[in-house]
């Protein structure tokens, strides 16, 4: 059973690379044409570098932008996992446009990352995704990442990074101590952290010597805590 | 080093969900329209019961087909996990529609959905996907599950299946003691593996209790095997 203070593990996609067209690039000729053939507004429609990939050399900090396909299979990733299974997960997003989307636990995401960008479509527009019977599956509200880390509580900040220390049972055993921890993983394709993320975190772990997918990274620090935390239920 | 045998672990992704649409629906209006709609033969479109599924109600054994996206996110997971990156892993997959497919370790999929689907129906036409300086990425040529177990030697087989015994690190440090092993994973959304399959194993290993998606059952059993495998190196 989960105590009062919830899952044990809190798991926050990064700086994740998941946003709507900025006006600034409504009228570009490729964005137009994408979303023509959809038949979608560009205000409404998610930035993807796979299809507006001219238009974006007029935005900045593309490096980390339009990469909704990392947030996609990085949830499909830790939704599936025995973790979120088992009840000891919650996870949120926090975008790099400052939107923060909290996920229940029970949510099946559309496999389909059409689909996928469709749902997230509708719930930067309506602010949430309810099912039929009225639960709320997805939530969004724009906040920025320090009022997020507030709400998600005083626990020890866990930064997924290639300069960290080496991810072992007893260094995650004396974080998970004193009831739980909050693992940030970075969901942006290039570049590094901002630093107020970078400043934000109590502890940099590396899962491995050299950067991995954002999916991998997360598939990998679950395990470790499901070594921990799955054998002692 | 690898030795002359090659990587210890080769990755099977077994009766995999992958297939061109089979000639007893080209004509259904919904194969129909969304090969028009993509400028597609659907001799060369893979099926995806996403967009086919009425038609697939005329084909036998639905249950398992129709589902490239489930290759395709178990494909990111594996070429990007450490093993791979240290040159540890050997992924193959054999699709539901006898069709053997081997991939460079090298290999950077499309992140996208669409493209990837796009390249696999590039791959069953032409036999092979290769760079513009000449080297072979991908390959497929018909083969049944039991000459592909032949091709990858004589190495204990192990098929991830929920009823089988918990995977532990005693359990697989005795399985690779002989040089290697072979992992089977099963990729297709629904039922079990087919009698072919499952007389082929010499053991079963279970993740966990309960059925997983097959990304996340394939994430969990390379992290458990690069605990043994990348820290003795």
């Amino acid at each position: 059973m989960q105590d009062v203070r919830g899952p044990p593990v809190k798991l926050l996609l990064a700086e994740a690379s998941l946003e709507l067209i900025p006006p600034e690039i409504w009228d570009e000729p490729d964005v137009r044409a994408y979303c023509r053939k959809r038949k979608k507004s560009p205000r409404w429609t998610l930035l993807d570098s796979s299809y507006h990939h001219r238009a974006m050399r007029k935005l900045s900090g593309t490096e980390k932008r339009g990469r909704p396909d990392i947030v996609h299979v990085t949830l499909l990733e830790a939704l599936g996992s025995p973790l979120n299974l088992e009840g000891m997960l919650e996870v949120h997003v926090h975008t790099l446009s400052g939107h923060w989307i909290r996920i229940d636990p029970s949510t099946r995401l559309p496999r389909v990352y059409d689909r996928f960008k469709g749902l997230m479509e509708a719930l930067l527009k309506e602010g949430k995704v309810v099912t039929e019977d009225g639960k709320v599956l997805l939530q969004s509200e724009r906040r920025s990442f320090g009022e997020v880390l507030q709400e998600l509580g005083k626990h020890p900040v866990v930064l997924l990074h290639e300069s960290g220390e080496e991810m072992s049972d007893p260094v995650l055993e004396g974080l998970l101590g004193a009831g739980g921890l909050i693992l940030v993983v970075g969901c942006f394709p290039h570049g590094d952290f901002s630093r107020e993320v970078l400043e934000a975190a109590d502890v940099r772990l590396r899962v491995h010597g050299q950067r991995l997918d954002a999916w991998v990274a997360t598939s990998r620090a679950l395990c470790s805590l499901e070594r921990l935390l799955l054998r002692k239920t």
